[in-house]
């Protein structure tokens, strides 16, 4: 068994990744660190794990982490992650990181971008994009994954094959993103009161919000020139999900059978990403509660544009369950492992 | 022109009242207060009003306030009330408020339910319980009106022709109430987080909340005996409006017809009240935007018990609206004035 | 006082036109034709109703309504409308149409996105697109008003300054919006029952939808040029409201207060049009449950594009709202008559 | 493995079968009968198993099911039932039916509550009330099995205890109801599209829904006499979860202490059952997404009555979870196989 500690279990990110971890079953829940719930079971906060889990948070001990723990999954705000993951790091554990810190090679974007001072720099040398179905080999060797965004996780398997195939102008890339209010955490404001959500659909952050530089940064590398992009997330009445409808202008003209053998060889294989045939779009419904990918497309000839609309469920692929393919992959276990049911749709 | 005033003016209550005043014919808006908002203009809060209602709202000034209105609202948290109205209501002015504090005949009461101090419990001989289908007659000489609570309002009037008429057990009354969002208020806290209210119900305060008390107050009055009676109050993941499904056991065997006509009779010629046929019942739906009560009911020979069914919509029957009916017939306008409008249903 | 039938009633853009018409000053609603319900009140179908409009629905009778109406609303299907049309038209009714039948200048642009024949082509001559904003004039003296489809009346408001005066390269144009499910109407189907859309979004009719064309017809007129673009609808677990994200490349360097000024000046009088402030952007809450357009914009320097949103309520401006509006205009009454009240946020 | 037919699986209740089935590591789906959509993929219809389970639907063939499987769970309308599963039943297999058809002792009960005729009331005896917790040993020898009903499900959970002990008044029972809409089905109809069912609750069928007749069976059995009593269901705006408030006069006085200690003694042991502690109740979010029942309660003095709060996953406790518990005992598995998650909470 994989013995493993979760440092911020009680945001809604690092409890949907306890949820996950703990019908993994080759994982030992060793520690949930929770400062605001230390102490207290964690079925009381949580009521859905009553008589199934019901081991108390506790407040954060870096060596009695590291010295019982193989692998430590921290999910906490950003600029915070990076005041315990090198102290993680230096006790020789892999580290799992669900925040933005370890995600950028440059610092200057990172700073750019957050509007903080990075506190580990050197340390962004060692860690990899836990994005699998791109940095696969990297990970493997990895001892500190930068696990992705959700809005880039869904945009950049949206749009990867196309972009590395130097397929669409890459001046013409908008991703327009939804997605569902679990994304914007667990603590309450005046924004995500119910009735302000409810009934509701907004645009925030337009043309500022930080997950664009993550896009931009792995669409370069594939690109191997500098992308700049529209990206605009929106906040949905839903709990969960991310659509993000996604368009390019396209270089050449190409058919939708084109299109569908270009992803369909560029993700052979992959356990989690599925294609939508001619006709058929991903919604929401069919991911959520899984940690699939769907992806679609309609290429627009009118307009010669294509429109790649992909979809995914924020707290599984874009947190928690890529978390997991990535400790899966980590510990050399079958990448689908605990990640393999279908999304509920009901 | 009826020169109005509304102490919090930016609550759910506040803004809903200013909502229907906005559009009432016979209302000049003056002074807006709102300690939290003070100097901004209140379609910075609430953008709906942009370019309609772009007045400042304003700080408490006690003396400006009773200079410059003919009545004022208050909209403040009980106990709140309470050290703002004696000095409105010293200076001659005439006052709705629409929290708790003064809808009860009896401080001692209030005190046990509310678990403080009443602060001025002489007033409470002054001041009107403002429900004008059981009061009118009091509410038109009043000068202190206490505007009745969402719940009470709705179950009141389900059960009253029943209580008044002794045709029911009053020691079987259980009146299972299901209320919109918007019923806990503006402030943000984790209960009312998106994510915990969506997707979701649940039962609060059993047993233990504070209308349970309004409601025995007034269907004592109608019974001429003391009525103790359980009331469950639901949080529903919707924004507006509450269903009050009402259990009473009948003292003797009624058809539909029998209960029909003695609802009919009772509310005759009551504005804001309607009665469903058989087979059919209220929904909240029939109800929201408007201020009228709908009322059904299924005898249910096999038990001997009655269900009624009520619907209003909390934020107007329930609050601004029946706030708005009460200036009407305390400023001898027709009671229906600005409150004409039919629910939206959609 | 303007006697008005409406033809089409209980659909979902019906009966909100019911709804609006109730409440207007001047109308006196005279016939409410349903096939479906001809004979049953009103308010047995939509019980919000009750006790307030209780007048039968009636089978239709041409002669009956144009001889007892000043003006006919019909909200019915496309393709259908044409059938009725004609023959109000011909007795000489001012007739304002719901469908998307007389709205096309040309009737081949409407048979290729429409997929059927135009029943009247001879008449699209006569007919207006009514969307007050761009042809007032023209609606003041028409006598058949083609009103503008949801979809279109808020895509082109967002649009229409920046491109009247040649400010974006035309090529450019993305329209992603999203719809409440109202947009849909009435008729059950799969995909619109309630565990198919809540908790859900996603596009649909990508590249294909038939407002497309009538986005790009009025488009077209203002840039003296052909305007082709991309519009993607998406379908939102909301009741209504639209919420269009806009995007288009600048043709040459611009700063919000430069787009704001723009705005100001083309839309300088508009009663129903409303702008947002640099770091504000309209949501459909905003303007749900009015007939008001909310309009904000980003401008991006770093990719040199404009981001505009803009929010209306799709079964009020983008239907009975604007619809009234155009009657207004018609029959020389003020333009806001009934139609001032602001959107409801909660 | 056990090989396993689902016949009717496309129905709301059959898929979520299908789900848990997928992911239940002694099953083997063989037949995935659907009238609707025979020789359809299943994944076309339900687009969360793309790439997961594309099996394609097939007709009802009886001679090939019975071959080819060893338990055949059957998601049909009732009556519908009743004319399958003899024929399954005769050829030997074990059947687990999910409609009302073989939930009753009494085919008089039955065909009064049901209105039809029952086609096989000799099975009634050999069939088995489905509710492992009080029924569990003549479920493991039984080959017929009547999958309570989900509203059941959840009431005779939440009283088993106090009625099997004598401790309330068995006249007083109200059961006040509230589901999602999976609970309706997936068939299209007014009632349930997504703009009549969202931001509204209703009372339905009320004194006459079917499930009363079965909850009394129940508590009948347990009592020792006849129970009546009432059963309010509601439809609430969200798809999965029913919360049952449950009403009852106490036969003597007790303490929150004695009935927490009543109910664990009474389902001491049982895996699926989950009682909160004093001041905490059950919500649907905390059993959404599990095979859980979880259970609450208040005693209030005041008047001497009982609440009791109980939650389950309609589709999963209430249908295909509580199916494939029956499965586990009937093939002699640990009950909780494929069933041991926590409920989703997000």
């Amino acid at each position: 068994m994989i013995r493993v500690s979760v440092v911020g279990a009680t945001g809604y990110a690092g409890i949907e990744l306890v949820r996950l971890l703990y019908s993994h079953p080759k994982v030992e829940l060793v520690h949930l660190v929770s400062q605001s719930f230390a102490e207290q079971p964690i079925s009381d906060i949580y009521p859905n794990f009553k008589g199934l889990l019901d081991k108390a948070c506790s407040q954060l001990d870096i060596d009695k982490i590291a010295k019982e723990s193989d692998v430590v999954f921290t999910s906490l705000p950003h600029g915070i992650s990076n005041q315990v993951i090198p102290a993680l790091y230096e006790r020789g554990k892999k580290v799992i990181d669900l925040s933005g810190d370890f995600r950028y090679k440059s610092a200057e974007v990172y700073e750019k971008w957050y509007g903080i001072r990075h506190m580990s720099p050197d340390m962004l040398q060692a860690s990899v994009y836990g994005l699998p179905e791109l940095h696969r080999d990297e990970i493997k060797t990895a001892r500190l994954i930068g696990n992705p965004g959700c809005y880039p996780t869904c945009a950049i398997l949206g749009l990867a094959p196309l972009v590395k195939q130097g397929l669409i102008d890459l001046n013409s890339i908008i991703i327009d993103a939804k997605s569902g209010a679990t994304g914007a955490g667990r603590e309450p404001s005046q924004a995500l009161h119910f009735c302000e959500v409810d009934e509701n659909i907004k645009a925030y952050k337009v043309a500022t919000h930080r997950h664009t530089s993550e896009i931009e940064q792995e669409l370069s590398i594939l690109a191997q020139r500098e992308v700049a992009l529209s990206f605009t997330p929106h906040l949905l009445p839903v709990k969960r999900g991310i659509l993000s409808t996604i368009y390019a202008n396209l270089k050449k003209s190409l058919t939708f059978g084109d299109v569908y053998s270009l992803y369909s060889e560029f993700y052979a294989g992959e356990p989690f990403i599925t294609l939508h045939q001619e006709g058929s779009l991903p919604e929401i419904k069919h991911v959520n509660g899984s940690n699939n990918c769907h992806i679609g497309f309609v290429v627009d000839r009118r307009t010669n544009r294509i429109i790649v609309v992909a979809a995914i469920d924020n707290l599984i692929k874009g947190a928690g369950g890529q978390a997991v393919q990535n400790m899966n992959i980590l510990f050399d276990l079958d990448e689908t492992t605990g990640l393999r049911n279908p999304g509920w749709y009901l």
